[in-house]
């Protein structure tokens, strides 16, 4: 598991008075961006020198309770499954208080950077992911 | 079914050159919101004049192709279930060719502004969200 | 002078129930996006084919009035000034009663793709956004 | 001074492989909220406690350096003035390098929350920015 800490920001916000619902995405990216950083596969390596790439196929989340700005969130991490050609993280928000408030699930397939075809997952990706295993 | 227009723009995009997954959410919530205007509960009204609000508690969204800055892209908006107290709305993405890009789903409950608690569906929301039907 | 038109969206607002700040520059760049596009130059053409780019290296507005979501805007774009390696825009926001709620402004610079240095203008930029005088 | 570091996200970056010019104000504009929340005026206690509100009235930027995704960046927040309705905050970006990647400058003024009017700087919003002086 990886933790991510992050607070909503005003922008994070809507109308409504709380986090708008696809911002949660933008913040569950953020902390596996940092994941990716922190094994070595980060965004800048992936984009600059990789010749695949790692869209997402499906995202999905829940919104168990409303987020305010200021409010300091908890992102718990999750390798939740590794196949032959993607791979599934799952994701928690905890408040402050260490209560649930959101959980988020995104799948990556592995596409050949050139050809945009499915390929396998490469073994350096494969390695990196799994380290969080030891954290 | 109501159908939504709309055209990638630069800031829907990121440094990977498509789409960035989390706008398809907005997206979809644009083309919401236009339906919910069309019908007489739009967001200025819900705001300003409702005594509950409906808030997502559920979301995902599969992606099928990727999206480039400029595709015109259309929404087709369902209504996919109405129950006492939530309804969902299901949406599918169209390119310029009419191949299928991408599809989403949400989940909504009614809540009371006030207590936050769940409360049934009113009256006049139920009214306009079911003239989706003769849309 | 080009004019466009859009919507306030309920992610363009945040907390306070008003426009967040810094959405209205994606409006007002939407709406650049929209000239270009109409003159030939679109981003997918700008990205995909030309070996130069028109980062911006200065940006400004002011608010004149808050905007709520649903607020029905007219942009105006003008083409302020051409420069040997750099153009300005200019920008009127208006809404539905034609009240200006806003202005902006960017300068754009004409860059090499691969150097990252400074260029002139190329004929068929300088061309297609001088077209502006005659839409 | 107050200073504040982030990182830049895959979702501030756009197909031209930079960061897209309107989330640099995001960015300042969480440095600002970082600060205000040291200060002990953070946005929880504005929209929820006080009867004045803060809005922007004018903002502009400098863009000196393209950033990429995973750019470490430091925001230094000064003050730059205050006046009797108003205040100025400018911002310089750095990299990790220390280089100067970007300035901006926001301009707010103090609003009563119901009336919307201009009212003067409030004396514990006034203090509160003060302390600027002594971070």
């Amino acid at each position: 598991m990886y933790t991510y800490k992050t607070v909503i920001k005003l922008h994070d916000t809507d109308a409504a008075g709380i986090l708008f619902f696809s911002h949660q995405f933008e913040i569950i990216h953020d902390a596996y961006e940092s994941f990716l950083e922190k094994v070595g596969v980060g965004f800048p390596v992936l984009i600059r020198k990789k010749n695949y790439f790692l869209p997402i196929v499906h995202a999905e989340a829940d919104y168990k309770s409303p987020l305010f700005v200021g409010d300091r969130i908890t992102v718990e991490v999750h390798l939740a499954h590794v196949g032959t050609t993607s791979f599934t993280f799952t994701y928690r928000l905890l408040n402050s208080k260490g209560k649930l408030v959101g959980t988020a699930r995104t799948v990556h397939v592995t596409t050949d950077k050139k050809t945009k075809k499915k390929i396998p997952l490469p073994a350096d990706m494969r390695q990196a992911i799994k380290k969080m295993r030891n954290i």
